[in-house]
């Protein structure tokens, strides 16, 4: 028996539980070449909030009454192609479902023995990747900079954190509770962290980059980013990674930055990771390498589940996750 | 006789005759390395505005009480050094003040054989080079492609739309009068002009943009650039050379643009013309030629009078001036 779910319709401002729909059926019988992929890690992200609109984007619009897909770990349990085999691991984007049938060559054979599974949905996976080429190849931090990075705590925010270390420079987190703060700077080494929701969150910005701000990775676009941008050095340069903040909101209205970014002859470049396709063998073994010296940590909010995958993307919305935000549906078998 | 002008008060909002002194003195007499320079032609342009304020910016401030400073060609009337002789056509940032005393190694000899000693003050200087190097270097525009440019009948914008139509592309310009928008279509060559005072200013630009925008410079911000925003398409490239419409305000809010620029993945940097220091003479001679081929048009609103400097710098801020702003203070005598 298999299950899957499917967008019923399309959010205006915060997605509710009535866009999605849990439907039954039966796992689909595989041609050859084909594999049943049981689903064990399934990845929700703020990224997927701009799929269910139909507004153009990076990424075409999920259909209605389609299954949503994202990014899936799961163990080969049925394989008509010689390129599988059941109790293989594997990753891919497939469909939100218990069991995906999909061609050998739509998935990517992992290996257990690097890293937990989960790991690449996250480090070794689209989050630490998005940091890695973000911020090296649009924030180019040098070391002695100062590198501030928004949704700090979050999936994207914490490696790029912990890169911008491992390059020499100050790192200013910015995240939406205490205990978040506490975490980068205690657990992660941030230099700083700041707490956007406080009462004077533009002067503890300021006074946690008495040098000004030269690299600005930024998730969350906002009034975070409004004063962000006052800060700004000469030659600023701002990595574009999400802006989660405007993803639900239908007016989004602030300071004019133009100006700020003429003075500072500053740069921002919007980017997705798909930019960066023919260079991801080169990210993963650099963040492999970092993750075997003990340089990278990462955090997994991880939701117990298949009844539960809606929630867990909700809750994206909500601040509380720390981490990468993950559905664990299944045990490997194998 | 000499006649100077000062910055007497920093303008807070739009400046007024009020921001400024006149003030009489005598000639400063050269000492051995200097020359006297007598003003031709003295360049008003937007960018002073943000000198008058001691905000962070990207020159310094204009002292208060001291004379302001500007693009100036002149003519050498007493010389104490052998590198220039009286007679000789110079060009600097120099005083505004009839006459100059300066080191000789402070201003550049010109040839007035090549071009009108005026246009060294627009298509071969300041804003012709400002065009050439934001549009070319960070617009990288493609043949086939859709370069939009804001203030486009102003000096800088009617270099980049006939530079962006020597590449090849399709070229939209926005102005703010009908004459400016038929000005750029008839004689410029522009493939399209929309006056941003239109009421249905977002239709028209649309209208005009069929296949979006693949480039935009800009010069003005607010919300003319609000609307262009809209429009960008993917891995858009927006060279900022200007805010004309922000320099004078003190609130400045509209629509948030990082969402926009993430979904579209566009880039957006601030430039000055100095970033380029080492290239200018590379620009220079790309652009003589162009002028020499009959590919490049210039227009000058020529202000008569060192009386009327400070009413031309604040006409800048009217809209009414097509093509470079100077002001003719007195005749080669040589």
């Amino acid at each position: 028996m298999n299950r899957s779910i499917l967008l019923q319709s399309r959010p205006v401002g915060m997605p509710g539980p009535e866009n999605f729909e849990f439907r039954e059926g039966s796992v689909q019988e595989p041609q050859e070449g084909q594999a049943v992929i049981r689903t064990l890690y399934l990845s929700v992200d703020p990224y997927m909030r701009g799929r269910m609109s139909d507004a153009k984007s990076y990424v075409e619009p999920f259909k209605l009454n389609e299954v949503i897909s994202g990014g899936i770990v799961g163990e080969v349990v049925e394989s008509k192609s010689g390129d599988l085999q059941p109790g293989d691991k594997v990753i891919g984007m497939l469909g939100w479902r218990l069991y995906n049938t999909v061609d050998a060559g739509s998935v990517r054979k992992l290996d257990p023995s690097i890293a937990p599974l989960s790991a690449y949905l996250s480090v070794l996976g689209l989050t630490g990747l998005t940091a890695y080429f973000g911020l090296l190849d649009i924030g180019k931090p040098k070391a002695g900079e100062t590198v501030v990075v928004s949704g700090a705590a979050g999936s994207v925010g914490m490696f790029v954190g912990q890169i911008a270390k491992i390059q020499g420079t100050r790192v200013v987190g910015i995240a939406g509770t205490d205990e978040k703060c506490e975490y980068l700077t205690r657990e992660l080494g941030f230099d700083a962290a700041v707490n956007y929701k406080a009462d004077n969150f533009q002067e503890e910005l300021a006074a946690a980059c008495p040098n000004g701000v030269d690299v600005y990775f930024d998730n969350v676009g906002g009034s975070v980013s409004d004063a962000v941008m006052n800060l700004l050095n000469d030659y600023a340069r701002i990595p574009l990674c999400g802006a989660i903040s405007s993803y639900n909101s239908t007016e989004d209205v602030g300071p004019r930055i133009l100006s700020k970014l003429i003075k500072t002859r500053s740069m921002i470049k919007g980017f997705v990771l798909s930019d960066y396709a023919s260079r991801q063998a080169e990210g993963m073994q650099q963040l492999g390498q970092w993750l075997a010296e003990g340089k990278l940590k990462y955090e997994e909010t991880i939701v117990e589940g298949f009844d539960h995958v809606v929630d867990a993307f909700l809750q994206l919305f909500q601040g509380t996750n720390l981490g990468k935000m993950l559905v664990k549906v299944s045990d490997p078998q194998a």
